[in-house]
């Protein structure tokens, strides 16, 4: 059997106290292949939680990419490479033509690092809005956007949080843009102007909101009309995981000037990026004499290669979004059996159900909680999200199947139906 | 032939401009191998500059620990992997018992993004101390302890920067300990007070001078007497790199509350970390609810693994020492043969030679910027830095041996003799 406590013991003498870890008996995983992980002790888990390993766990045509390139050469970007060249023109094919050229680093923090300071150096502001249920990464400068935990000294007085959509209580798109209005009024009176709105375009983090077409329009004109810019953080929603876009900003229906990308990028392997316009990206490198070591190295760059070929040559977009849809169409019918699923929302392979205890939508975390722990004890990784975290989380690698999302939500079924509906 | 010039061009749509190329004539490298690097043209070069290649370019051991635990699993730290405990307890085993615990990150950038948020969780103080000519990274909050390009906005009122030692016109740790003691009454008289001074213990950008036993002795102890801490960045010469000691902090003889590393850590693949003692690391751990996605993942720590084991097995600090004097000791010939320059020093496989025009000291960099392109045309890659750029920077993969050695200085001695000494 695994040692859990023993692994955890190392794990707070080593690493420190208060490293997460999933679940009430944490997993010991030791091997992955596609939609599936096992643990130490050989059990089989379906994974519908992991949006790292984009195009499933240990592909084999981006492990053979890393281990061809680490095996050739791996330098930076002070000698010239063809790798980064011929990645960011296979990239920025993917957007808009506004969006022609790239900043290659190794994490989504650090994208929206040099993001937020693009902006800056774009416009002559240093006001910047993001939701007050985000997470954008965990720099000194991108934490700071997240409120769970106000940063030592206290929040920067150039920041403002603005009111996030709720699915169930707050769904329009006149309520978002009020706090964002409020927002530029008030950096505007202490003298920061507007720099930016930093968003996910799908609000993953804020319960992915089922979104009415235009939902962010008026927003995005309040921000552009005081001379700020639009960065969208594409690290949950891009790269297909939506099924019916590439990403997230395309399916609300904006152009950013600055897209952000990371986690799916490489697979696993560090690699994250910014993406903006030339003009843009010039203020930003005109102004800072910015260099990543490893950014865009050689082999991160053919771990990202291989990702796209891979999204590309087996069709994962459209397998998102059939799939994902399937799924959804599954658990509507459960949420007909199950009164306490107030609601089923999602897009593509990034989907899940939000749990209340009552008609007044009282939302239950804790039984969201125990469904969570319920489905690992039989075998399926999902997690939940959202303001009070009663929203299950289901975002599994790409090349998940029917066949896949039919074992999930048999076993929902079985769980809910064996979990008792208390707070 | 290579087209740079083509290259070039794309290189400036697609990244944007003011990416910095190393030489007149950028290389476009296609290989490597040990010490050895091929352009697209087959020409093979001495590596006498890549740090972050650490035991070699593509060294196999490295090659095939990264390959085949990527085709095992790469997963994050939410899960449970002896890759990690493993690493870390090999890791902080090679330092002083106090510093017994390590968060893992990408970047070096990101650990002491993390190394200034802890001083300051664990002091309760806010005030930054760095030299006026350093280094530690590009995030928002890091690049602002650089002083060569001033940050939008400004520098941030809670920093200091404490003139940098010189190894010919001020190099006594008097005079670096007197700055220190300014900027800590200034940063008391702010109210901020004194959380920290981050210094690289080997002073690589300001020059690597070299520094008598005891130097920075007066400076941490002003520094703690004003309830502040040390961080050693030890990016640069850690690992062994200085030969004489796995650390450039046990070689100046103090012994820092936090350490970070980066380059070397995973001879290119993007692994990075801060090592501190429990309870300054459960400081920060507690204040923040820091993740990083990648940090620590089992690939990264698989690499750094393979890196740590190589050093071992392959004896490369020992080589480091012995083939560095070995360097010195025949470069000092040619300093009795060339007059202009001035000072060859280093430790181990750091090491260089600062040039001066005249026999006041004046700064030779153009001198040396010409010595640094010769060098190039016959096959040879260092570089220049220090405060005016007048010091070769000669820091190859530690698996560089004295054949290698004599290579560097007999093409040295010829370009010398045909460049002429002009400003």
């Amino acid at each position: 059997m695994a040692d859990i406590a023993g692994l955890m013991a190392r794990r707070e003498a080593l690493l420190g106290p208060n490293v997460a870890a999933f679940y009430n008996e944490p997993l010991h995983i030791v091997k992955g292949d596609g939609v599936w992980l096992w643990d130490a002790d050989g059990r089989r888990y379906l994974d519908c939680y992991n949006n790292v390993p984009h195009v499933g766990h240990c592909h084999p045509k981006v492990v053979e990419a890393i281990a061809v390139q680490a095996a050739t050469l791996n330098t930076h970007t002070r000698y010239l490479h063809e790798g980064i060249l011929d990645y960011v023109e296979k990239l920025v094919a993917r957007f808009d033509a506004s969006l022609s050229a790239a900043i290659m680093v190794c994490t989504g923090s650090e994208a929206n690092d040099i993001a937020l300071r693009m902006a800056q150096a774009a416009t002559g502001h240093t006001g910047i809005i993001a939701t007050d249920m985000t997470y954008h990464g965990n720099t000194a400068l991108v934490s700071q956007l997240s409120t769970r935990k106000p940063p030592i000294g206290g929040f920067a007085a150039n920041l403002r949080h603005a009111p996030a959509p709720d699915a169930l209580r707050r769904p329009s798109g006149d309520s978002f843009a009020e706090g964002v209005t409020a927002s530029i009024a008030s950096l505007a009176a202490e003298g920061f102007g507007t720099a930016c709105l930093i968003v996910d375009p799908f609000f993953a983090n804020e319960g992915f909101p089922t979104l009415q077409p235009g939902f962010l329009d008026q927003a995005v004109a309040a921000v552009r009309e005081a001379g700020g810019i639009i960065i969208a953080d594409e690290v949950q929603p891009g790269f297909g995981r939506i099924g019916t876009h590439w990403w997230g900003h395309e399916k609300v229906g904006i152009t950013p000037e600055i897209v952000t990308l990371g986690k799916p990028m490489g697979n696993g392997h560090p690699v994250a990026a910014v993406v903006a316009g030339h003009e843009t990206l010039s203020a930003f490198r005109n102004a800072f004499g910015y260099f990543n070591t490893f950014g865009g190295n050689p082999v991160s760059c053919a771990a990202a290669m291989a990702v796209l070929e891979v999204i590309e040559t087996e069709g994962l977009v459209e397998n998102a979004r059939e799939v994902g849809a399937y799924a959804r169409e599954r658990m509507r019918a459960l949420a007909g059996k199950y009164p306490f699923i107030a609601d089923v929302r999602g897009s593509g392979l990034f989907f899940g159900a939000e749990m209340v205890l009552d008609d007044t939508n009282t939302p239950a975390g804790n039984f969201t909680a125990r469904v969570v722990e319920g489905m690992k004890a039989r075998g399926i990784l999902l997690n939940r999200l959202g303001k009070d975290y009663a929203t299950l989380k289901i975002r599994p690698p790409m090349v998940f199947s029917r066949e896949n999302a039919d074992l999930l939500v048999d076993t929902l079924d079985a769980v809910l139906a064996e979990t008792p509906l208390v707070p």
